[in-house]
């Protein structure tokens, strides 16, 4: 069974192509700028080199046309025709309260999936741009959608409801969804796998620390709290989004500098963060650099964004009544052995223990910890496409 | 030393009179609904019953003219004049950046905690209010001004600054500062003695809970992290307060149900936490009740306040690698057993554990720790009126 995964973007395509026999990747890449001057489409067929083609793509259906092309024909080709796609695994953002697993899309389905466009209005209509796409030009084909949401809808009411009167979450769903889902929900079975433990019986945080970032505490297989919220702005420090705040500092802002509630919610999401923080860029492999270069805003954004999240992890531990292992994904979570190495040494109260040898890596699987260590640290590269694509297999094989 | 405590609000001013030799407090009371229609004052002068006398306070001067007759005449005397009282120490809510520590007030101090009222803009006016009118009818009498914020002004940049662009902090000020700073000092100094270590050397987790609430960590006697914020909005669910909440809710709702920041604002503060959880009332005395009596509202109210309160215990026992006390103090944390009991329990991994019996209590001084418990748990009830009098004496004694 080969199965196509799709990640539309509002000016993206990105997208692989799995063998679920031996859950490899067949093919690779990434459409951009697309509705935008200067369009292209970067692709890696298995064994091969990558190539970079410009291409004039309007929509994304002429993006998800030059992609068939390539997995098709020529030097690039992984398949011998579109028939052997055999399913097509598309992420999307939002799934609301509607979806709490993956499900094989319907016209019901996609119905729904535009319901949610409120909850996430620059994702969700991007998202359903890729499956009309395929829809048209692999007609026939099986599609499963998966939600970054729905790993996160085991959580309690009392995690997931804000204190704040509930009309707002009766007329409008205002209540903390979370994100990042498929990932969080890999990289736990994954280190209930390395922790030797069932997935049942285990206590585990996962950091999945990109640009974008969140923590998430899974108890007995479940999410049961995560760090983002009604949209993806709330917890952590991340590149260019604020995490938590006061509140009270939004209207505080608007009175004192005149901004519109639009603009301060630009300002949160776009010029925040590690960018705010460092007064460099967003870029955590640049604030490595000057952390060892001695660049004091860079120790200082460092040390922002460790504050943060160890809070983060003794609070999910404290959620649990007990942690078994802390997981570290996403770029910089995988990258960045210093941060991994001075949050250990943060959390040795709670039993952690680093093994600085064993730490000295980047994006491989790796139990991280000195041999005795009580709570366990471990390093799990996420893969969302297989866990798409794992799900696609699961649904239709029913 | 006779010490005088004012505490004014916008349309109230309590008092006590403290001797500071045996810290006995002389004479209690709180004069309400100032410049408002049924003003009155009630006072308690030690060993005697409590009065209540209507009277017409237009300002708050009146209402001190009215207090110093209390206190120095006829039967509710507890000095034979106004010359007794030694000193006057004001709680200030907002003391900035500029104040690390109480101090004695001169005109410098005044025009330093006028220059705050823009940070506080409710609070600090009616404080200096009070400073006013005690300078008007008890001139020469010594007077020093204890902030709110001052205990947390150790806290390190990475857990007080937000990380949203640095020149709002320039500005405006906007950081994280803290409050309930006297009470958490208070507090976590009394800890320290009860577990027989000097404050110094202690890591102490103070849980301030009434119908405002923190949590602080204090580390070797320093306050390095809070719960509240740049104002008394964030952290814990409170009795109308939403505490933490993804701040993206608040353009959200500007947009879908046309409110001003204002509005949302005001909702934030005064419509929500218990109240909106509950959707009965703020007074978490009928939560208490409520839970016992099998009531569905009050259970989640209760457990959505707890599931906040243990993130943070949590989270600043991490931040501290270890604790060596959890500390209740405050209305609701000196009297709610259930709240208490339940608390502890979900964090044994931690080492905490209680002793059912020993917390059977209300109000007063106690470890309520099983004899083995690793991290003890304890019964703090808060004094700010006498850390607001020892402030006085130990600057005016300098």
């Amino acid at each position: 069974m080969n199965v196509l995964v799709v990640n539309c973007g509002s000016s993206s395509l990105k997208y692989q192509v799995l063998n679920m026999e031996t859950e490899s990747v067949l093919a690779i890449g990434i459409c951009e700028r697309i509705g935008i001057d200067g369009s292209f489409i970067k692709h890696t067929t298995e064994g091969q080199e990558t190539v970079k083609i410009p291409c004039e793509f309007h929509t994304h259906k002429e993006a998800l046309e030059k992609m068939i092309e390539m997995i098709t024909t020529g030097t690039t080709a992984c398949v011998s025709s579109i028939d052997e796609i055999d399913a097509v695994g598309h992420r999307i953002v939002h799934g609301g309260e509607k979806f709490t697993d993956s499900v094989v899309i319907t016209d019901e389905v996609i119905k729904a999936i535009e319901d949610c466009c409120d909850l996430a209005p620059l994702h969700n209509p991007a998202n359903l741009t890729g499956i009309r796409a395929c829809e048209e030009l692999m007609p026939g084909v099986p599609m499963v959608a998966v939600f970054d949401t729905a790993f996160h809808q085991t959580m309690p009411k009392e995690a997931f409801m804000y204190a704040i009167p509930q009309e707002y979450y009766k007329k409008h769903g205002v209540r903390k969804y979370g994100f990042h889902g498929t990932s969080h929900k890999y990289v736990s079975q994954k280190a209930a796998e390395m922790i030797g433990k069932p997935v049942e019986e285990a206590k585990i945080i996962v950091c999945h620390l990109g640009n974008g970032a969140s923590v998430c505490a899974v108890k007995n297989g479940e999410s049961v709290e995560t760090s983002m919220g009604f949209t993806p702005l709330a917890g952590l420090v991340m590149g260019t989004r604020s995490g938590d705040i006061d509140p009270a500092i939004i209207p505080f802002l608007m009175e004192k500098e005149g901004m519109s509630a639009k603009e301060v919610d630009a300002m949160l999401n776009k010029k925040s963060g590690v960018l705010a923080l460092s007064e460099m860029g967003s870029d955590f492999r640049e604030i490595e650099d000057g952390v060892v270069a001695g660049d004091e805003a860079s120790r200082f954004t460092m040390d922002a964004f460790q504050h943060r999240l160890v809070s983060y992890i003794g609070a999910y531990a404290a959620l649990m009544n007990g942690v078994d292992a802390i997981c570290f994904a996403g770029g910089l979570g995988e990258n960045n052995a210093i941060m991994r190495e001075e949050v250990a040494n943060m959390l040795t109260w709670l039993g952690v223990e680093i093994d600085v040898e064993k730490n000295k890596c980047r994006g491989v699987e790796r139990d991280l910890s000195a041999e005795n260590a009580k709570v366990r640290m471990l390093l799990v590269p996420t893969n969302e496409e297989l866990m798409i694509a794992r799900d696609a297999k699961r649904l239709l094989h029913k």
